[in-house]
């Protein structure tokens, strides 16, 4: 997905409000505010909105002197989901549908996004579950998916945020897990998980996990190390989660199967549903197995 | 009051519901946004918020190739509020006081503000009619405001916007209206009210009506002309409609009083009341009517 003319306030709002989290220094919050102005006003509106939202948090990360700003609320959010993991998987392993109500779950924790939203409370949280195991959910692919899933050999599944990499688990508990490879960041940005989240929320215990190499928020394969690129090419089934992948991986030739809760209307707008909608969707933009992108 | 960072985004999606208004060719919105990111990334930020309104309203006005792309809206607002002067003048006459009655809608009429918000219902506006008619009046100034009235030989009456102007002229209908003069804009920018728009209100038949000679969204006293500032010295009292009004005035050491609706968050902190709030205030800037400002 391009970036849209309504992407650029939003940056600057973002970065205003990423700064002001990693210090109440004024100065620096007004040195990241020009900062950003100076790198939107010649901005290529051909890239995804991430590729600018990678240079923006490197640019607060360098005038703050932190290298993950995000640290305490990634660990919150972590223990915040963990305390829902029993009782969402007791949820699951009772529902008719076990793989349905772990899509759900999925896309409930997309919620947590600091991208979009810099607070979140608990209470939120729980209703963003209760509305999501009930609601419904956008695009009907769970048939597509579930056979997507099937005839899959080698799954690459794209984690998105810390505190949702639990709700992550959840849904690869119910995946064929032999054939699934993890993949979080490969260092801090926003509230991205990293490794130490993926290690957080117990996956490499039940699931090979990988780091992607890059900072981005989101997955511009480009930006990402060589050995991803090849999890990436390798994979017949991708399974990406988050509107930041969605941005970067939309207009990608790959069997993707986005996974997201709908929180921008831009996002919104590009993917054809309303603000708020859970989505499951498979991509648009594949040409068929055959051709499967390589990058 | 001087521009805050939170002004800055906002700046960018004002400009870009100012392009969409102006046109639907998406290369000039392009280009306008991207000018305003030019002019803002080096801002003084210690310029009031409409110095940089005043600047990219020039920049959609030329790249559009119009001179006031508010013009139907001006009309249609001017025509809505017609149509309700006759049942507000009833109001007003056959209320306890008069005065208050008439404040309260002039304060309603500022409701009507293409700079904050670029949609307006009908009904939107009846309602804010009904609520500023019940509601608190912030400040708790009308004593101060009515002896002030008493005790000034002459009075500037700022106008803000088109519309709205009609809700001027029924408070102006309740002032010793000898002592009047109205101003409003030069030129047109957003919604602003212009030498047209007081005509449209009929407010030259019963007040001398002058226009400021400037193209800002507020009263910036050095882009105004030599003889709008001598009608600005002279005043011993200044009644200034808006927020254009209040951001360029609040600093200035005169005895003004703001009458306006609280539309945005940092203006409103700056005042100390609340999003939505009704303010009639005394400026806090003067330091007493010997030491009036001299521009």
């Amino acid at each position: 997905m391009r970036i849209y003319l309504d992407c650029i306030p939003c940056f600057i709002r973002q970065s205003l409000e990423a700064a002001r989290h990693a210090t109440d220094d004024e100065r620096v919050h007004e040195q990241v505010i020009r900062g950003v102005l100076d790198l939107s006003k010649d901005l290529d509106m051909r890239q995804s909105p991430p590729v600018i939202g990678q240079q923006i948090h490197r640019l607060i990360r360098e005038r703050v002197g932190m290298n993950d700003p995000y640290h305490g609320v990634k660990q919150r959010f972590n223990d915040m989901a963990l305390k829902l993991y029993s009782p969402m998987r007791h949820i699951i392993i009772e529902s008719e549908d076990p793989l349905e109500t772990a899509v759900r779950l999925a896309i409930a924790g997309n919620i947590i996004d600091f991208g979009v939203k810099s607070e979140l409370k608990e209470t939120e949280l729980e209703e963003t579950i209760n509305q999501c195991l009930s609601g419904t959910l956008s695009g009907g692919q769970i048939g597509a998916f579930r056979h997507a899933l099937n005839a899959a050999d080698e799954i690459l599944y794209l984690a998105d945020n810390a505190g949702e990499i639990v709700f992550d688990r959840l849904l690869i508990e119910q995946l064929p897990i032999d054939k699934i490879t993890v993949a979080v960041k490969g260092s801090p940005v926003i509230n991205d998980a990293t490794m130490e989240d993926a290690v957080h929320a117990g996956l490499p215990k039940i699931v090979t996990v990988i780091d992607n190499g890059s900072d981005a928020p989101g997955t511009i394969l480009p930006s990402c190390s060589r050995s991803f690129r090849e999890y990436f090419n390798k994979a017949d089934l991708v399974i990406a989660k988050g509107q930041g992948n969605y941005e970067t991986l939309s207009d990608v030739n790959k069997n993707i199967f986005f996974l997201l809760k709908a929180k921008c209307p831009v996002i919104a707008r590009d993917i054809g549903c309303m603000i708020g909608d859970m989505v499951l969707q498979k991509t648009n933009a594949c040409k068929g197995e055959e051709q499967n992108a390589r990058i």
